[in-house]
């Protein structure tokens, strides 16, 4: 009777670790959320039920739903996986999902994944820090609700940090002019990058004064910052490393 | 002729990739360094040679010498794993070794990680963002040389974000002090973990004021804001899941 919270990872199973693979495995049941890959959601034995909870644009299940349905499958099943995109814990709501079960008296533990928030700039070839560049780095997201503890942009402006925004493509123009306002030059650069460690994964380069009218498309992560320039190895989504090894420049 | 920058993650082999233990498993070299663990090590198959150019204090081999030993290495042998602690673009310098080697013309892919900075909160129950908490995460590094750019502690306690400091328990008395300079209030939560994911963690939580004089030793992440507070589910480092069907060495 234990729910394990389980971050999948930025997309590509190779980036699933050990401990979730094996309890993806053995599950009796799998809570799913939108962020997760089919090709993960293949791991789980046929016969195990997968219940869809993903919030997408439009519909979605309520978070207290899904913290009740989270309880009520732990008093029913020996092993529950949540099954979360990236970390429980990294703007997963997944500290609220344990909550709620502690509350409850279910027993509960975390599996820490691959962020997104520092893979998706890797994929593209980007170190979210770097020395002399960037000696540290701001996870934020940029969709905002009522109600939400806000980030001071103008002052993440003016601390020297990498910023990484993730789901902030529909408020980048306000972003962009907040940051701008707060002092950070129009020149600044900004790398995003939609849909990271997929096979059509592509990333665009730009300034931060570009940022508001740029074509880009969800899901995407937006790197802000000097390190947005550099370009060195990736990782290489498509590559079953290594005997199947693509060339450097194929993504 | 590849060198693979590969995460070794925050220490227990289960929060190791499925493709960096294929990777280990399939080196030809491995080159590692001081925060990689022994249990991790175990996987690379016998007969292959593992070179310890890990930094500690005292003595190591200067970032330079690394950076020509992989050119080196990656000229002389088909996969060679360049294994580091936590993620290699997460204060990893894996862009500098990244942009050496293609500067030299090696080939060179990323191989991104669970990364120390969210899995040793993580591994105390604590969440780095949380719904009405904390909008945004920092990280950074407590460790400092001259020649660094510097990161602006005073903007970073105006921000809302919670920090999590790498490598700063020699520096916690300065840390503290120029972000309750910066208007963190003296009663910020904080948490110190040491050792975290392994057998002997041990977590300490105290008021950012107390954090000076605090008995703490390295190696510890230090979680400064409201989220310290919490005590959500953990991970638990002492592998106790459903089955020991899948284990590093069994993918």
């Amino acid at each position: 009777m234990t729910v394990y919270l389980v971050g999948a990872g930025p997309g590509d199973p190779d980036l699933m670790t050990v401990k979730s693979v094996r309890l993806l495995r053995s599950a009796d049941v799998v809570v799913f959320d939108a962020l997760v890959e089919t090709s993960i959601l293949d791991l789980v034995p046929s016969g195990v039920e997968c219940i869809d909870v993903g919030k997408r644009p439009g519909r979605g299940v309520p978070q207290e739903n899904i913290n009740a349905l989270l309880v009520q499958l732990g008093e029913q099943y020996e092993r529950v996986v949540r099954l979360k995109g990236g970390d429980p814990y990294v703007f997963g709501r997944g500290g609220e999902e344990a909550c709620a079960l502690i509350d409850a008296g279910i027993a509960c533990e975390v599996v820490p994944a691959v962020s997104s928030a520092f893979s998706a700039p890797a994929a593209a070839g980007i170190p979210v820090t770097h020395r002399g560049v960037a000696p540290a780095v701001t996870v934020v997201t940029g969709h905002r609700k009522d109600g939400e503890a806000q980030v001071d942009w103008a002052a993440l402006a003016k601390a020297g940090s990498t910023l990484v925004v993730l789901m902030g493509v529909a408020e980048r123009a306000s972003i962009a002019e907040q940051l701008m306002g707060g002092g950070l030059g129009p020149q600044t650069a900004v790398a995003v990058i939609e849909r990271a460690t997929r096979a059509d994964q592509r990333v665009v380069r730009m300034r931060l004064d570009e940022l508001a009218e740029a074509h880009v498309t969800a899901p995407a992560t937006i790197v802000i910052g000097a390190v947005a320039t550099i370009e060195a190895a990736p990782f290489y989504a498509t590559c079953k490393t290594p005997d199947e090894a693509v060339s450097p420049r194929s993504l």
